[in-house]
């Protein structure tokens, strides 16, 4: 359905950063990315391009695939 | 690396074509995309969306991330 990619990758992503025991704050700015945009990636709002996820991906060490992912 | 994504979704779509036995402008009108911007996706030179790819993959009649898988 439309907007599942991004749900998932927003799911997949705020739980790698809760095991990871970081604060959105701290997590963004590992990321690169401002705590607000990271707040909506992390709710599914961000319809990011396939070289943000890329880019995301190898940041926190997963593959994009595992990303996009439904857990 | 990065282009990865969209250099498997261009090899798939282009599979998905020939196996179709569709010209790329014919299928490029299926889509709904202009034939010299399909021909950039099958390149793997369009860094898309994720609902772009979500859109393209309902019309494809395949799993999104089946499309973003190396063949």
């Amino acid at each position: 359905m439309n907007g599942d990619l991004q749900r998932a990758l927003g799911v997949n992503l705020r739980r790698i950063r809760t095991e990871q025991g970081m604060s959105q704050e701290a997590f963004a700015d590992t990321v690169g990315v401002h705590r607000t945009y990271m707040g909506g990636l992390e709710r599914g709002e961000r319809n990011v391009t396939l070289k943000a996820v890329e880019r995301i991906a190898e940041i926190v060490g997963r593959d994009p695939l595992d990303l996009l992912r439904p857990s």
